[in-house]
């Protein structure tokens, strides 16, 4: 009889843990329903009723269009974690996310991951956080690193084809990825695929960030305005041991993601205008923007391609109607087809990229002028792209 | 036996089902225990090593610093919700939050809060995830509306000695509110106890914003250069019946919050230029900047009275000295003491503000130009704060 009555105690108590736990996971139970259409209706249980007012507020013509993008997020980390938490609030159709890497205590000082999380792949904690947050939103997740032959291929053959409308395309790629080798990945695949895509980056100081949107053959790649690689001669390994990692801060990373998906919002959407290039400088609220043409003289012969084709669908375009439908690059010739719109002077950029910082043989911060210039991409790299050394690169090519 | 076998798969289940629900609740099991000393390993373990090479790149010079301050953040909506998140990750002493809202789901849409959160108070839940994230930060929280008399009285109190040190200041108090009351309120206890705050806003239609640095007597304060106060005839609950509510998203929002944690770290931490203003147009991807004098004649006695104290402070000090240490506001006088720093001109502010929505009479959207201004603060009000709309404002004021 006692254990009659012990067994109803517990029998209730686990029936109380469970429901418990999926609330405290945040599941069915305490999360909310799928929701079959996008309503305006202002109510304090309508999560897209703020968004669906940008529709009244004369910004966006279409909000609920949101639902038909699939948007594939590469690197998962203090960028592209919050960037995939943007899209998912917003109520984007499908993310694809690739990331091979581990959530860290190390990486608490970013928004997004909690110490709870540590241990699990960053796709499949993302997954879960981003899953509780709107299970209207299609999840597609890779747990791989790009950049090895197998898995690039895999890559190329989902963002080909892993659409809301299996075997579409995927409407943008977004690189959010740290480090030289993925981003040339990304701008391969890019290049061969037609794709647009959007860069993303934040200095080794933590303190500048830059965002680009690269339509190939219509405004430069990765490849046709190589940053500034500086190479250390120290492996990354090494680094680590002897105690040497880049700085970060949820702030920097914050704003990047913001103008990001902000960038992304504009281009989908039809709204405002899309920046082809924004950079942030943190120490002076500094902002520069520019457009670049692509290099005719790219090392990607797939770049030079879509720069054909572009030419030809160009010249096939009836003139100056679609004028006011898309945003123009200005165009203005030099010898590398690279050109700066923004107003910013030399010594303004060279003002704003702050103290030159006491760092170990062969270590360089991005935005700061390296002393040494090394073309070798195997090793820790570092990728700079202020106006200034823009320029200084211009500079190096035509000494080549 | 069969009954006792039960029991102990039962008693298993519920020991099974304890410990998930605390790794699922980020609970000690599953979170991190407390840091004593920030420490610059670098290990994966080590949530803070990220921030201290900050030190190693020579961006700052004392990081550890950061666990001395505290700051006082009222509002836990958009902007301030992931301004705590932010801070708390940056490994802040201590936290005050000021919110008396719920978390809704008509608030997803923006970052931090998350479904299964509907329904409790935001300092509430704000409170439980942070501690989560950082269990080394203080916080404190106070679950009312700052504006009532009694709730004015007790927010005096705690900014003026809630800090880590009771009975000491607190030594930021940031405004993320989303009301010119509010606003107000807290001009009021900083100008009264010459508390340094910082101010943020977003426009209603969700794509423009701002931060503004405020230091009593020094740059002018909320009442100095009074926004334009556009006043509906409609009271709110009338506008939530009729469907009426602000536009938001969650990359405005995160880019005023990245920018305005941005610049309260290069305040307590003495690195990069601190902004006095700084705003953020979404549609043009434009950042104005500016620098203001305080007004004379404000309609706030305790302001004219730090300007007078500023006044003598100023004049005591040897000249020279410390122009190394802090920033100048660049001063040049005109019949308001007000100057607009940012070479913007008006045809490009007027560019930047997008198209003008069509909106219920007396609903007017904050970075547009309203057709009739009515000082009347007891209604829906915006706050319009583009360079465009100040120099309108002196126009009418020079006619009061």
């Amino acid at each position: 009889m006692a254990e009659r009555g012990r067994v109803e105690l517990l029998e209730q108590r686990v029936r109380e843990l469970e429901r418990e736990l999926e609330v405290a996971r945040g599941g069915r139970a305490a999360g909310r329903t799928r929701i079959e259409t996008m309503s305006p209706e202002v109510t304090d249980s309508n999560p897209y009723s703020r968004l669906m007012a940008l529709k009244r507020m004369g910004i966006v013509k279409d909000y609920e269009k949101i639902r038909t993008f699939t948007v594939a997020i590469v690197g998962v980390g203090g960028v592209g974690s919050v960037t995939a938490e943007m899209l998912t609030r917003c109520g984007i159709g499908k993310l694809l996310l690739f990331d091979y890497d581990k959530v860290e205590l190390a990486n608490m000082n970013r928004l997004f991951f909690q110490p709870h999380q540590a241990g699990l792949s960053k796709v499949q904690a993302a997954e879960h956080t981003l899953r509780n947050i709107n299970p209207d939103v299609q999840f597609e997740v890779h747990n791989y690193n790009i950049t090895t032959l197998d898995n690039f291929e895999h890559f190329m053959d989902r963002i080909s084809n892993g659409a809301l409308e299996e075997g579409k395309p995927v409407d943008l790629v977004l690189s959010c990825v740290d480090n030289f080798e993925a981003r040339m990945a990304i701008n391969t695949a890019c290049n061969e695929l037609g794709q647009i895509w959007m860069e993303s980056g934040v200095s080794e100081n933590a303190v500048s960030g830059h965002i680009q949107l690269i339509i190939p053959g219509e405004s430069a790649c990765f490849a046709c305005a190589p940053p500034l690689v500086v190479a250390a001669n120290i492996d990354e390994k090494t680094l680590k041991r002897e105690g040497v990692c880049a700085a970060s801060l949820p702030t920097t990373m914050g704003v990047v993601a913001g103008i990001l998906v902000q960038n992304v919002l504009k281009y989908l959407l039809n709204f405002g205008t899309v920046s082809y290039y924004l950079g942030y400088n943190a120490m002076q609220d500094f902002f520069p923007t520019m457009a670049m043409k692509p290099n005719p003289q790219c090392s990607d012969q797939n770049c030079r391609r879509q720069q054909e084709n572009y030419k030809i669908k160009e010249a096939a375009q009836p003139k100056q109607e679609e004028s006011d439908q898309e945003e123009e690059i200005v165009h203005e010739d030099n010898d590398w087809g690279i050109e700066l719109v923004s107003e910013t002077t030399e010594d303004e950029l060279k003002a704003a990229s702050g103290p030159v910082p006491d760092l170990p043989v062969g270590i360089t911060v991005a935005y700061t002028i390296p002393n040494k210039v090394i073309y070798n991409v195997t090793a820790e790299e570092t990728v700079a792209e202020s106006g200034e050394s823009l320029e200084d690169l211009m500079a190096k090519m035509r000494n080549l």
